[in-house]
Order: structure tokens, then sequence, then C-alpha cells
């Protein structure tokens, strides 16, 4: 294959295997020789099914998901998620925490108010969101009906270095920028929940993995398809599903066994975030402002020595094939996203350029 | 071009035109030149805006869309709107009338009665839905907040001949399985949706054209991923919005302008159920219980004289290259669904192969 492929550092959606890609690209109107596309095929269908099902399986392979939760492959992103959290869970006591670390976490939080009692546990927006909080920081209620927070957030790559220990009471996740990316011990969560377009596939496919104790409590006016009882009683397929964004995840997840699955990319991911974090404080010239314990090894925002020069090194980053640099437009600056997809090459082939750049404009 | 496409006849996720599949097969890791998937990049990004930007363009000049009415491309297909429906317009009286032809509009009207007074204006469930109620049969109120109906039902193949008159009441028409098969008047209709797995795109993308004025009166309970106004005012990117279903069908649509738009494709789709009820109705084997004034261009089903031969017809079909012929899991029988991707070729290999099969089980 001679697909001309760039170095593509974009937060989300972001890159994907480029194997993944070619394969889908191949039999995209025509699937094993069915003479349709999958994306053409009925989700009852016995094909249809198996690739959804597999998709699944894979999953809980990579993951090693307990038996009593409920993997769901939902839509509406995880902004939506924000709404169904409350309306499934916060009907106990109507009360839950929520850890504030970053603009994600804190979208959750003022979404799950509109339904009860939700109290922030901890924040760090004080230090405009560049630390998490240790397990001594936390306030939380005994009584809360689940304790929400983000393990990595997106837009400030702050990243927790630890699984809060909520005793037992629920812990509810946004993975959504970290999901698959080292491993996991999912018996801690209530429920883990990632929007696909980091590192699972592409956008408009929501995974939600849940603990089956924590099903059927939904508020009455949930709607029937946030129900996630109704979700899981139809194999996600209440409706008709988003089949070829599962298929695609189904691919993903094929690749990443094949790579070694979640113990093997760890590895990597550790040390292309390593690499990128040791070029950065060593340079001179570029800053990460994130608490080392608290460094993302997904997200990596950096600023140069002087913002004047922000727009340049877009330029030259681009000419140069390193592709969607540029920082969350709510915070500027740089950041350089290295999920599960992007190639140790492409962060070798960053760091050469911003040293270049560096001692041309230092 | 050499790739095998079969004659497809599902009821969705249903066949898309093989050009555009082979155009995005072609450019799917590697788009117009740029190193990456359509994918992979921002929906921030100007490529992405520019693609999604097209596409409403392209929709609203094949549906010939009024300036005040807001085209939004959202999530959770046509079964999450039978709560957004309520949630955001049912918001005046509290009171809204329910048209039933079949078992979409059904759930609809099952969804709504959750968030307020749903009332039945006219049902056909007592004929087992093979038919439409005519304007004088339908008991509106004229203090409705909205008048819901399904103007083509995709599993009992019945349509309404004629758009209901509401009067100042609002309309709203669930089109999943009849947007752009033949021209419409957009203006007659407060809201207009539809699941894209039919004649749009891939499944997991809904879209809704809503009249300007019924913005802004959602539910106080209405998630904010659910609220029509929040997904207008952020032109459909309040999240990340599926890029990939979007882009897709904005290639349906620009094949739909090339073919010479609705008018033509209207044509077409009118000589292919012509052909096809005139072959069912007179071939003394096959019969289709709709009332005639009733039946879909979309969706046809039908039985065979004998339902033990049921399996062997869709055996030996299957085998000659025409795929899922089956009928609703709900209703049995057989059901030929002939969307705007279907060509004609498609139903005259159907007529020949039915023929074929009646002539040696007959």
């Amino acid at each position: 294959m001679s697909t001309k492929r760039a170095f593509n550092f974009c937060a989300g959606p972001a890159a994907l295997p480029t194997p993944v890609l070619e394969k889908a690209g191949l039999e995209l109107a025509d699937w094993h020789g069915k003479g349709l596309s999958i994306m053409e095929m009925s989700h009852r269908s016995a094909d249809v099914v198996a690739v959804c099902d597999k998709a699944e399986q894979d999953l809980r392979d990579l993951m090693a998901i307990p038996d009593n939760y409920k993997v769901l492959f939902m839509q509406g992103g995880a902004s939506s998620q924000f709404s169904m959290i409350p309306l499934n869970l916060m009907t106990g006591s109507g009360k839950a925490d929520y850890i504030v670390t970053g603009q994600w976490s804190k979208k959750a939080w003022q979404e799950a108010k509109r339904y009860g009692n939700a109290v922030v546990a901890a924040s760090t927006e004080s230090n405009n969101f560049s630390s998490a909080p240790s397990q001594a920081e936390l306030v939380l209620s005994p009584d809360a009906d689940y304790v929400h927070y983000c393990p990595n957030e997106t837009i400030g790559g702050v990243a927790f270095d630890y699984i809060p220990d909520t005793g037992d009471v629920p812990l509810v996740a946004d993975f959504s920028s970290v999901l698959l990316a080292e491993p996991l011990d999912v018996s801690r969560f209530g429920m883990i929940y990632a929007g696909a377009q980091k590192n699972i596939g592409p956008a408009g496919l929501c995974v939600v993995i849940i603990r089956e104790d924590l099903l059927g409590k939904a508020q009455a006016c949930t709607p029937t398809m946030f129900d996630y009882k109704v979700c899981a009683d139809n194999a996600s397929m209440y409706n008709t599903p988003p089949t070829y964004s599962w298929y695609l995840a189904g691919l993903v997840f094929e690749w990443l066994k094949d790579l070694g699955g979640v113990d093997a990319i760890a590895e990597i991911n550790h040390r292309k975030a390593k690499r990128l974090y040791d070029y950065i404080d060593n340079s001179g010239f570029y800053a990460n402002p994130v608490a080392i314990a608290n460094r993302s090894i997904m997200n990596v925002p950096f600023t140069l020595a002087d913002s004047k020069l922000d727009k340049l090194f877009l330029q030259e980053s681009e000419a140069a094939g390193l592709l969607n640099l540029a920082g969350h437009r709510s915070v500027g600056g740089m950041r350089a996203s290295i999920y599960n997809a992007v190639p140790e090459e492409a962060v070798t082939a960053l760091i050469d350029f911003m040293a270049d750049f560096a001692r041309r404009n230092g």
C-alpha cells in the first residue's frame, strides 16, 4: 500500500491505525465478497451481529472486563453521558460527588446539577487545571449515589496518577481520551465511559462499561434511548446502532490485540510520552504547565518561549507533515495528542522539528 | 471499478449508491491528498466544517428548504427523536396529537405519553395497519402543541397520499424511510426528521429540519444534547458530531444532485414502485395487503400464495444475488425496500426472479 499518511496529533477526532483504515477502504463497497458494504446491512443480520459481538468480546479481552459488567455501544458522545449518568444513577440519595480537574469534568458536573444534588468533591480550577487533587484532598460524601471524575482531561493534559478510593460508592469515570492506553482494573469502577473518537474509532460511538447492579434505577423522565437498562437488555440494538462505527471500532480492537494488547501499547505510550516530556523540559524553549505527577500520556500541551511564534510554528509544522498541533481554542498554545494510533516515528519527527524550530527561533 | 455489488433490498441500514461507496473507499485513508482520513480530522477544522456546510447546503438545495428552517445533524436515530419531540415541543398546552399508522408512529406516541398528554388522533391498528386515515377521519385538537405522523411506515409499507392539514398547529413528521424520495413542500411542516440509514447515509446520523419559531421551548428536564436550540445555536457541533456519517451523507446528496435532484429520482422511484406493484397484483401468486392509495413507493411488503414457500423463496433469491427480502421480524412475509440507491435493474431482476419462482412453485 502506498497511501500517503501524515503524522496526525489531533485531539479528536484523532488518528486511527493506518492498517485499519486501509482494510476498511478496501472492503468499503464490498464486504467479504458479499456484494454490499457492511454499512448497508441490517443490524439484525447474522453478519453484522457477528461483527458487533466480536468487537465486544475483543474489548472484553483487551480490558479483562469482569462478567458482571455490561458493555454498551451507544451514541451521542460523552456529552450525552453527562446527562445519562445522573438520569440513571443519581436516584438513591439524589446526591453525587464530582471531582473537577478540567473543562470536561466541569461540564459533566454542570449537567448533573440539573438532575440532582451534584457536589464538587474537589476542584483544581484555582490553579488553572494544572494538577489533580490527591486522595486526601477529596471531600467525599458517604451517601453519594456515585463519584464522578475524568482520569485524563484532554484539553489540559491533566491525568490522575491513582484511582480514587470511594469505598462502597460507585466510581464513574470519563475515560474518553485514555481508554485502552494502559492496563486498568475495571472492578474498581461502577461505570467507565469513552467517546470513541480518540482511541477507539470514529466519532458517533460511545462505549459504556457498567456494573450490572447499577442498571434499572433510571429517573422517570429518562428518555428511553438514554436508559442503560434498555440498552443492555437489547444488546445495544434497541434501535439501529451506528453499525459502521461499531465495525471500525472492532477493527481497531483487532489491531490492538494483534499488536500485543494493552500491556504492549502501554509500554509504547509511556515511552512516547516520556521522550516528548523529557525533550520539552530540557529544551529551554518549550514548557508544559502540568504538575509532573499529573502529566497525561495521551495529551501533551506545551507553550513556546514566545507566543508570538505560535503561528509560525503551526505553519511550519503543518508544512513538515505534522498536523493538528494547535492547542484547544479555549487555552491556546500547542498540544500534541499521542494516542495509541500515533506511531513512535511521529513523536521522533515532532521532537526533531521542535528542536530545529527552537534552534532557528530561540 | 469492478467492485462486486449485489442487489440489496434491505429496509435499513439500506443500499447506498455504488459510486458513493467507491469514492469513499478510495479516499478513506487519505482524503484529498491530505495524508489523513476525513474521520481523523477535528470537527472544528476548516476541511471538516466545509464538508459539513456543503452537505447542509446541498440538502437545502435538494429539498428547497426555506430560510426560516434550521437543518440539524443529530445522533441517536429517529428513536431519540421520539423523546426529543415531546421534550422540546409539548410545552404549551402539554397536549399533542398522534396519528398511528404503524409500529413506528405507535412507538413515537408511546414515548410521548411519558412527557405529556399524547392523544391518538386516528389509528389504523384495527385493520392491521394496512391503510392511512383520510383527513376527515383525523380527530385533531385545536390546542395541541403539534400533530405527529409518519408519512411512510417502513414495516407495513403504508404511506399517506396527502399531507394532513393541521391549521395553525405545527405538523411533525417522521420521514425516515421516504425523505428525498419525492418532492416535498417543507413549509407545510413544523418539523421533519429522518434517520439516515435509508435514503441519506449510514446509521448513526439523524437529520432534523425544524422551523425556527419552535426552538427554545424545551422542558426543564431535557438533556442538553436533546435540546434542539442548543444543537441549532452550535451548528450541530455542540459536541463532536458523527463527522464520517455526515461526510457520507454529503456524498449521497452530491450524487442525488448530479442525478438531477429529487424530481429526477421521484420519477424513477414511481416507475420502480409501479412496476413491482403491477407485477404483484397481476401475478396470481403474490399479494400486497395495503390499500392501493396508501402503498409506499419505498417499502413493498408482499406475501406468497403459500407461506410454507417463504424459506425457499429467501434461499433462492439470496443465491440469485437479491438480498434481504425477508419481511420485518414482527410481520413475516417478504419486503422489498426500493430506496433511492436501489437501481431500476434491481427491480427488473427481482420481478424476473419472482415470476420464475411463481412458475416453478405456483
